[in-house]
């Protein structure tokens, strides 16, 4: 392929979008679309009524501008901590690739392009290997060039996802959660447990030994199925955190204690599930996604041959007179290839939703982020690792048999596919940029509901949530690119930079717009952004230092291994001084919340807002499916107890909150703010 | 090697374990030994008169009588947990062998001794080969044998694990934190933070801005350095608990909580440690343990060496006469490779102690555990793997290079080796209870003390505490040979068996008599226990399945793979059902515990104890080196108090447990008993 090819294939693309993204701004001028391209906004304002100018025919880029000039506490109260993320995520990939495509150009590319003594023919019809570290002579002393860069945009990756980013977003989440005292919002736990007890026993037997009136506002039938979890309500946040992480009977496996999710985020049809299912689940889960990884290897090794015309032409030997066409040709290996894997990935995200659905997890969020990391492992596997192993499936698989010489492989499968990957970011990227801000399926369906159907205008559900689980994978398969390729095919990073431009502004317009949020995660996306961020430096030094040792660089190899040593070292830190905090608030917190809560008065509203807040059928009007699911409110002169081996742990836990009191076998569970659910 | 000479090694351990046993019931009987032999009596009773029998110059079994009597109560009592978890080990390895040595005799050995079509020789000038799965022929029908074998090991070996001895060890663990209520005993928390901020600044602070009088018992003067940590103390356990599981601020580095060690188990060396150093210290040991193992080979590829006595021949011509002599050839091959093994094996344990205790662990108890770890891989990576992959280091070395290859290479490799192993069980494994029994060393020390330097009888010291660290990986690397050669090489396992005997025996007598049991993990070791048995299961499968493979036997190899998928299932079960009683008490004892405390009145007489527990002088009237590290016994008037970070959530945390009166700046630490540890 040669620069020509690649500016057909940038051509092609770059007509599309600006097709795409004019259509766009005229599509949703156009009343009928607004449940399409204004979702959030007519969720949140209830009512149809936007402001629509009168040249709805004519493209504009104003969407553009509102989207470029939103801030981020307007993203943060719109969209939540995931869509402050997700655009920081963003924000990174711009900062951090900015710098090395400016290092890379000024330092890496001259030194590439002379690096060989031979014929320069004119630019445009270079081959784009020559672009490449390839063309660097074996023993070149300019290799000192790339490990200089290998050196800054480590350095430089490192400083932003230390100094605006982690530590940034670990501000934004305490922030975040400072700002919940405003509304009225709850610290939960659920428990689960042994399922031959069931909640609504446990509470009648408390009830009467104990000689109280068990009122329990139960939602539920006696003849029903009994329950194995529930949620259960604590005075204080800080009460239900801890109830949540200290370990409950001397079984683990019989009462187990969980922060409960937010109302909205609660998955009802996981709620039922045994614990002792879900370490099984797991593991056939897991399973399952790698059989499907492997399944998968049959298109990708397909897309693998049409990028090899002379493959392709054995295989189909009448293909070879319209092959020989210089513009078919350029379509077939520079545009082809990657269309056709974009569209079987389209197949993964909801296979690997529902893998995680399979999987058990208790919030939607939870579910997400499990589908988010399937769907990342499974597009740097499917889409960076099988391409680069080119050829069969058994020649891929002989890759395991031989660990140490990885470096070398790699570095010497990976700036020969270099040139599949830019054209991957300008098809898979460019493209479906285009594609996300043109909502193409809602947009038909709409058609479909509005002129075929003739569904009343309340019928039309526009209501979507932001596809986390599609989107982060896809930012961090391109930023992953991006530094593997940096060094050795400086030629991607302004593609790649440009694509980070236009999603920065697609997704803003999405968030601002569309998607609306129902729950959040809470910036738990972030650790897996930080984390894949490293793996993918650790990575790059990998291949460079392979490549150095190929090329006979002793000085250069020396100098990427402390490089090596110091990411690892810089990767422990941060998970020493940041995941504590996504994994569990802190005691300062929510105690300070807890104490605002007590001094506002506002403790009998709270618990009126609780006595509806966990409830199913008030949630989900739809669901009819899970009558066993219940949740559990109760009332002020009663709680929930214990199985008969509990009954001394868990009361006296919750003695221990009302300490003045002697030890007494009742629990007050008054105004209660906050939820456990205790699953048995 | 033939049956003789194995033979003729069996019989100089015999004839060496033989004197060494009857020399120890002669020298335990003497009066100048008692301090040696009967530490632990010494130090229990407080008086020096043992009554010695009067026949003293007679060797006697009595102690072998005495060591097979006591029961496992008076095991916890005498030893505590980690006494109980080693002698649980040794039943385990009894049980299971048994069962192997039963199966393999019967089934496996025949199998073996008849694989081939050949001449049988006299059998005790049978080379050792002959009874290992090496005679059986390629596609050999009666390999179904050996799978049967590993499949009844590895089902009877789970089953022992999982009901006589993990749900055993958990009831145990239970029992015994039950039973420490008759003690006073302490539920203990410890925070470290940051380094910048010292206690007793804070106390004072506090003290002045809420006014009250802070009158902290600080044994420490004014002018000295200030301290980073500090021990709290709590009103009940679960609080403790609470307080040492829940994330304290936002920056999880600045306040760190965790539960203290009891008083004799604190290392006060390391408690003044910044916790930011902890983790670049964990990293630095890894490193160093590692370069500490490649090192080693040196010795091992020597010993190696000369098991294999042509090469011993090249190297050193002159020695081919001498080595031509058949009794000097026996005993070189069968008996002086293992022993300078041991001998340098000798310096491992002490050079693991020192990288643990530079690690930074606070209590003694997690420093000899960490020891544990490191002599366990050491010890399995440099007995067995070197020694199987023979050679020089770099041919070990090019073992990492195929990893899919690795099954078939120690299929290859592993039954070469068996006679090497059974060689090493008999020296190092039998000897070294002889050795362990009689003491050497301590014997050595003392006389020398007694009769050269001529020390009263008060100022000898013979109280050690139990060698964990160096017993507890001896015996797992046992047992991990013995499911390794079990079905490779059967001749082993009578041997193995012996040997579980004695030391069950040996070290139930040590713990008696011998070893004072200052400080304990708390049953800690048994996790190890639990996965080293396992991994030796899934290795052991892995290797038959390697060797059903070279022996092109789908049927065997097919049903090893089912066996290698359920082992891995049960591990993780485990995992879910026992692990986190190991890591952490559950709210419902330590409710239990409270509970009883507060009815039985001596709230009063714990807090008494309490004062003086956490008190290093009087723990370790020798140290003066560590004057900056103090523990706080706070006043009933006063407590500890925090940073301006801190202000809030600490204090709030710990009113919390007095909820009835408003919420206030103050603490009441009343009668505190249990502790926690802050270090700043």
């Amino acid at each position: 392929m040669d620069i020509a090819a690649l500016l057909t294939s940038a051509g092609i693309n770059i007509a599309v979008c600006v097709v795409l993204f004019s259509f766009y701004s005229v599509l949703r001028k156009q009343p009928s679309n607004v449940n399409v391209y204004f979702g959030r906004r007519l969720a949140s304002q209830h009512s149809r009524r936007i402001d629509l100018c009168l040249e709805r025919f004519v493209p504009s880029p104003s969407w553009i501008l509102k989207a470029w000039e939103t801030s981020e506490d307007e993203i943060l109260a719109i969209g939540g901590l995931d869509a402050v993320v997700f655009v920081r995520i963003l924000v990174f990939s711009i900062r951090v690739f900015s710098i090395a495509a400016v290092i890379c150009t000024i330092l890496v590319l001259p030194v590439n392009y002379h690096g060989m003594d031979r014929m320069y023919k004119n630019i445009p019809l270079e081959s784009l290997e020559v672009f490449t570290i390839e063309n660097v002579k074996e023993g070149s002393k300019w290799l000192w060039a790339h490990c200089l860069a290998l050196y800054i945009i480590t350095l430089s990756a490192c400083a932003l996802l230390y100094f605006d980013d982690a530590e940034h977003m670990c501000k934004v989440i305490r922030d975040a959660s400072m700002e919940r005292t405003c509304k009225p919002s709850f610290m939960q736990c659920c428990c689960s447990g042994a399922p031959t007890i069931s909640f609504k026993k446990i509470s009648t037997e408390m009830g009467s030994t104990h000689g109280r009136t068990c009122n329990t506002d139960l939602h539920l039938d006696t003849g029903k199925k009994e329950c194995s979890s529930a949620f259960v309500f604590f005075k204080s946040r800080y009460a239900a955190l801890t109830a949540a992480q200290v370990l409950q009977t001397s079984n683990p496996m019989l009462w187990v204690t969980d922060v409960a999710p937010e109302p909205h985020d609660v998955y009802w049809s996981n709620i039922c599930i045994p614990y002792r299912q879900l370490w099984i689940r797991r593991i056939a889960t897991l399973a399952a996604s790698v059989a499907f990884m492997l399944v998968f290897l049959i298109p990708v090794t397909f897309v693998q041959g049409l990028t090899q015309l002379e493959k392709l032409q054995k295989m189909f030997p009448f293909l070879t007179g319209i092959l020989k066409e210089k513009f078919v040709n350029q379509v077939v290996t520079g545009y082809l290839p990657s269309v056709i894997l974009v569209l079987f990935l389209c197949a993964v995200p909801p296979v690997m939703i529902l893998f995680s659905a399979v999987e058990g997890s208790i919030s939607r969020s939870a579910r997400k982020k499990s589908a988010c990391f399937k769907v990342l492992y499974f597009t740097i596997w499917n889409v960076f690792f099988v391409n680069v192993f080119t050829g069969s499936v058994i020649s891929q698989l002989s890759v395991f048999s031989s660990v140490t010489d990885l470096p070398a492989q790699l570095a010497k499968a990976v700036p020969a596919q270099a040139t599949f990957f830019t054209t991957y970011i300008l098809s898979s990227g460019w493209a479906s940029l285009a594609v996300e801000v043109m909502q193409i399926f809602p947009l038909l369906r709409n058609l479909f509901q509005r002129f075929i159907l003739r569904l009343k205008e309340d019928a039309l559900d526009g209501s979507l949530s932001f596809p986390y689980h599609t989107e982060v994978p896809r930012i961090l398969l391109f930023g992953f690119l991006g530094f593997t390729c940096a060094i050795l095919a400086p030629l991607m990073l302004p593609f790649l930079l440009v694509y980070f431009f236009i999603a920065y502004l697609v997704y803003r317009n999405q968030i601002i717009n569309v998607y609306i949020t129902k729950y959040d995660s809470g910036g738990q996306f972030w650790p897996i952004v930080h984390n894949t961020t490293v793996f993918s430096l650790l990575f790059s030094q990998l291949i460079a230092l392979g490549v150095f040792g190929l090329k006979r660089s002793s000085v250069a190899s020396g100098f990427t291994i402390p490089l090596l040593i110091g990411t690892l070292l810089f990767h422990q830190y941060c998970r020493q001084r940041f995941l504590p905090v996504f994994r569990s608030n802190s005691a300062q917190i929510l105690i300070d919340l807890d104490r605002r809560d007590g001094h506002s008065g506002r403790m009998e509203e709270i618990y009126e807002h609780l006595r509806s807040a966990y409830n199913q059928s008030s949630l989900m009007p739809h669901t009819t499916s899970q009558p066993e699911c219940v949740s559990l409110h109760e009332d002020k002169d009663s709680g929930p107890s214990s199985s008969e081996d509990m009954e001394t742990g868990n009361e006296n836990e919750i003695s221990q909150k009302d300490r003045p009191r002697p030890i007494q076998r009742t629990l007050s569970m008054s105004s209660d703010k906050s939820v456990l659910g205790v699953k048995q």
